[in-house]
């Protein structure tokens, strides 16, 4: 592949990267790169908000890159030594090696086991003395931890922040030099912790690490990160007709970021599919049940993917289209959702309409609005508002 | 010895002590306590100013306690890995070994050597292992650390403090457990790191070290603390002659901080001194002759002692009386020092008068004359302007 070609895929979705002329300065020595990613040993329950720095390993795997996943197990098993965070209890060894377990168990799904490494950073921390532990804290000042976000906010607002948590950052810094890592990728909250390997790395008269940040995928509801304590998550457990049923619930234009994060078709791909939509010749569901259809496949296998999409069609068929369902006409100069829910009954206001919108309860052909000011082109929708109301509304 | 009496002597000259309360009650247990100092393993060339501490660990001996000399020879050989300071080289064993042979050959000198422990903090330090470490550093949070006076202000004017100058309290907090120290002596500038031996004895579930702090002593200009860097030090190490000579210079208020904060004598002996002197009873000069002889024995030998007292006197009247001395008598309603000096025609003005004694050129037997609107009492001076200008000066 060329060097063109891999950049392409490469920063596919990418934030943020430090920097891109190192990247192709790397990618130009035609080694294969090690490619590095960060795990936290404490919670291997993962969703598909995870899978994306996957799925980006992925890229650079086909490219012929190797990734290594790096479990930070030394510093879970120390935990939260201040006893302010109760969500951070040190892990036992034990623990640690059961969640590297399940890891596995899921990365398999979506990386090349062949080009994928397990490394846990406890391999040279164990035998790190203190006093070069000390020297390795010498590379970064404390005016320049605490420009870092969360540091600072804290610090601001007068919340404790015990001296121990400005030394993780430094042991995340230190396994880019154990590994020697050509690039780290991890979220946009991690670019900190990303840049220090980099400030590390120099201080050890290392080749920088390229950085690159993805964004944080946003859960069903479009707004909050996906996140269990949102309950807007799709996990990779997730039963499939589940799965399929949360990705069909995401709207049209958080799919093309589901597409262009989470899926294994190429930019080119993906682009072909938008024009088909926008021109009208694919209907937006079918796509979002292809991405449907890739995820459950992903996790579950071909055949669950199949029996989801069928159970899905017909469940959907069944659902949207009751028996009793009115038709109605409506000719409006700017057919504005508002009007046409006034025009065809199902609301008594456009002011009850703008309200119904902002709470979710309005949707067209099973796809939530959003948006309180959308203007429908001309066409037929099924409409339905609240857990009852149809119509079959066409727009002349 | 009752509580009492070891409590008057135990607490002469200190400044700040963390608590009283807690002292007393360490005291009431009757047995020896552990008495903790720090010793600075890069600077083995110590003067009297380092002596102060000495004392203090001597007078505790006195009261049947023992003391350590905690050398810190872990962070010595880390020195400042960030570069930033020259004066921080790092130091090998053998310099560690060979600065601590010129300590024991100093302290011996004033300590008892049968209540006197050398330690190094290597000794623990370097089988620490690095989550041990990490724990140890969440005893104390951010704020706190950049409370520290040196920190907030480097802090404040944007100078860089690196994230291992953070770390150093908690090793000198962790030498405190390591030793199970139930004192800590240091300078007023070392407070912080004392109470930070407090904060983790306590984390780690000991008994909390009283912390006393002494103050810096001047040197012999009186205005700064005695430094090497100020060229206004008396080294324990200096010739007999010089030694005796320098304490000679000093002030005689200075004198009695000297003998508080130095001398072996008593407080009852040294109040009964300062009762002669205010009664005209003794001379000023006389007590400081004593205190002279005194460090001179002290770190040379009674001989010695005896010799450079003599040579002082000797040179001193020959110096102090050339043959060809003017005699004056003044009478001035108020003898201020500038219009004596007028009138006994030394200088040409008071404002010629005024700009000697800033500079210090001018001597009142012997004593350098500090205060510009000092007035003189009735009686008879040899004063002196400059190196060569000397009159006998009655008041009357």
């Amino acid at each position: 592949m060329g060097i063109e070609d891999q950049l392409r895929e490469l920063k596919r979705g990418i934030v943020e990267i430090v920097s891109e002329e190192e990247l192709v300065a790397k990618l130009k020595k035609g080694r294969p790169l090690k490619v590095k990613v960060g795990f936290d040993p404490t919670a291997p329950d993962i969703h598909l908000g995870h899978t994306v720095v996957l799925q980006k390993m992925r890229q650079f795997q086909d490219a012929g890159h190797e990734v290594i996943c790096l479990i930070g197990d030394f510093t879970g098993m120390i935990g939260d030594p201040s006893g302010r965070s109760t969500t951070r209890p040190p892990l036992t060894r034990q623990e640690v090696l059961e969640n590297a377990k399940t890891y596995q168990e899921q990365v398999k799904k979506i990386l090349d086991p062949k080009r994928t490494t397990l490394a846990y950073n406890s391999q040279w921390m164990d035998n790190m003395v203190v006093s070069d532990f000390i020297k390795l804290t010498s590379v970064q000042t404390v005016a320049r931890m605490l420009e870092r976000d969360d540091f600072r906010k804290r610090y601001q607002q007068q919340h404790p922040i015990s001296i121990h948590e400005f030394l993780y950052p430094f042991i995340q810094g230190y396994d880019s030099v154990a590994l020697q890592a050509d690039v780290e990728l991890g979220g946009t909250d991690q670019i900190f912790n990303l840049l220090m390997g980099r400030d590390v790395q120099k201080a050890y008269g290392q080749e920088q690490q390229v950085v690159m940040t993805l964004p944080l995928l946003e859960g069903t509801d479009g707004v909050q990160k996906m996140s269990k304590s949102y309950n807007n998550y799709i996990g990779v457990d997730d039963p499939p007709a589940d799965m399929f049923g949360k990705v069909m619930s995401i709207s049209d234009e958080l799919m093309w970021k589901y597409y262009e994060l989470l899926s294994s078709r190429s930019l080119d791909e993906i682009h072909g599919l938008q024009d088909r939509v926008s021109q009208g010749a694919l209907h937006p569901m079918e796509a979002k049940m292809d991405l449907a259809a890739e995820m459950v496949e992903r996790f579950h296998g071909k055949r669950d993917a199949d029996l989801a999409r069928e159970s899905f069609t017909r469940v959907f068929k069944e659902k949207a289209l009751p028996e009793d369902m009115p038709e109605v006409d409506i000719r409006l100069d700017r057919p504005w959702i508002c009007s046409v829910l006034k025009e065809a009954s199902m609301v008594q206001s456009t002011s009850e309409a703008k309200r119904l919108v902002a709470q979710g309860a309005v949707s067209i052909d099973e796809q939530k609005v959003s948006d309180p000011e959308l203007v429908l082109a001309p066409g037929a929708y099924i409409i339905k508002v609240g857990k009852r109301r149809f119509a079959r509304v066409t727009i002349g």
